[in-house]
């Protein structure tokens, strides 16, 4: 466990690799299984590469984790979004009483869904202002998120909801990547020309108070508490070698701020989909993520990483449940 | 029911279409569920869409069903697979005993599977040298489609399993799509380079044979029993309202035969996934088709269509189980 953000970096540093016995393994039975070589496509590498991580040549997925971290944000002084801040919060309730999309979801592919929010009533700083955590603060939210994976997880999907957190987004993959502010900035939950206009020149005034900075500290700067957390989970999932089914634009700006300290820190997660807010195409190029999914959702809480997890159930259950060409008594050629 | 093309035709012409009160009341909900108007992105447009066809603006899906239909083809006496006929009858087995792709994602998606071996004794002719199937054989094989379909399906996917079916499926969409031979003409299960030759030369021989016909005329006789039935089952499930989700290249040119009879017929199907066989991306652009998935499948036996079926369950799954910002006492601006 760490205290600091040194010593998360050390655990980041030192993090496990998939099982190289188990990968091989997992190859050897593919390319026995009934069909002709290839014909599963991404399945048959989404199952090798879910059985290198969990050890297991013949996996199964049998605790899909999905964790959502509610955050609020300072920038929304800015006039960032087109919802209230008090929305985080009546969103968390709705998680709680079972009427969000994520709660239909996770029921819909048979995942466990935990909702934790974080220090709603204290938003982050404004980052137009000042950073927007202090170094404490940001433990404490990758600590959070860190915690949240359960030891029996054997799939996570890490979400967020925060009114203003695309804005936040928006700051880091531009402070990560570079390029214009306005080549990151999106309507978010949609917002509207004026909207876009605040949202952008927040955007650019953060980046520029904040510029230079390591991949924790752009976090700690411009991201929010949701947005730390889900780094915190990304990272333990890895320590653990649980696979992670990234979700949207907010958290694979989460994740990019990992890859940015250690270039391999995302080898154990997918890119569960492509949102329709156009930057997170970039952000998944520059992190050479290519998306099961591109449904023009947007929604966050997770709920693209979500509806994912069936592609990978599916390819799972093929590559552990079909039979051999020697076991169906089929010609190979 | 039918006995002849002439009857098949009337009934596809006279088809019901969506329930428009249904589809209202659906849209009407979707504006009111807890999430920024269009967040859920192709997942609202399938829960309407399937709304509609229900007849339900609150629907679930409780029966869906798989159906893959096998079937011989004379034209593998060219050498245009790799794979030999008697690996169809093989396959069939496998489906049998549980051991094929299709019946992990079966089972993985929740789908009932049904396989009908179509007389895998009796290939069709070479579509090279004689119509692949007299009329009485093509009202045969529709009516084994039509048939199939069980009275409480809600949600259907019809696939195949057919040696030589993609020489088939090339040269159906060839003759009714234009463009060179070579351009519908591809590796199929993966033939090599003197296959894919062979095939080509196949496809071409039995276009020029039986150019100008219509659509039923052209699976007539450059189709195949488990194609037909394809066919029948897609316009059984329309006559009654069941939402289609097609497969890959194979079911598509079956389905583009309906398509070409009467532009309106796949009003109530989605295209399940977009294969990696190359020509299906041209078949469903003239469809007019946009894929759920693209995952580089080419596999056949509904396998596509099957993945597919996780994204319209958590469509629905959403649409029917959100509550409204009413209920949840979310702000709405």
């Amino acid at each position: 466990m760490f205290t600091t953000t040194a010593e998360f970096l050390d655990l980041l540093h030192s993090a496990p690799g998939p099982h190289p016995q188990a990968q091989a393994d997992a190859a050897d039975r593919n390319a026995q299984l009934t069909k002709p070589p290839g014909a599963l496509g991404r399945l048959e590498d989404l199952a090798q590469w879910y059985a290198g991580w969990r050890g297991d040549a013949r996996p199964s997925i049998d605790a899909a984790q999905i964790v959502v971290f509610a955050g609020n944000h300072g920038v929304c002084a800015q006039g960032v979004s087109a919802f209230p801040s008090e929305v985080t919060a009546q969103m968390v309730l709705n998680f709680q009483a079972g009427g969000a999309a994520i709660n239909q979801l996770a029921k819909a592919v048979g995942a466990r869904l935990d909702v934790h929010a974080l220090d709603l009533d204290r938003p982050t700083q404004d980052f137009t202002q000042a950073p927007a955590m202090t170094e404490a603060e940001l433990v404490s939210a990758l600590r959070a998120g860190w915690d949240a994976v359960r030891p029996e997880t054997d799939l996570l999907v890490a979400g967020e909801m925060g009114i203003g957190n695309t804005t936040s987004a928006a700051a880091i993959a531009c402070a990560l990547f570079g390029e214009e502010p306005a080549d990151w900035t999106g309507r978010g939950t949609g917002v509207d020309d004026a909207g876009l206009v605040a949202k952008t020149a927040a955007v650019s005034t953060g980046v520029s108070l904040h510029v230079g900075r390591s991949g924790l500290d752009v976090l700690r700067c411009l991201g929010g508490r949701e947005i730390a957390a889900m780094a915190g989970a990304i990272a333990a999932a890895r320590s653990r070698r649980i696979p992670v089914i990234l979700d949207g634009f907010i958290c694979c700006a989460a994740a990019a701020c990992l890859a940015a300290e250690a270039p391999d820190a995302l080898a154990h997660c997918v890119a569960g989909h492509k949102s329709a807010e156009a930057a997170h195409g970039e952000v998944l190029n520059a992190l050479g993520l290519s998306p099961l999914l591109s449904l023009d959702m947007r929604l966050g809480e997770a709920s693209g990483g979500a509806a994912a997890i069936s592609i990978l159930r599916a390819a799972v259950a093929c590559h552990s449940g079909m039979a051999t060409f020697a076991e169906a008594g089929v010609a190979t050629e």
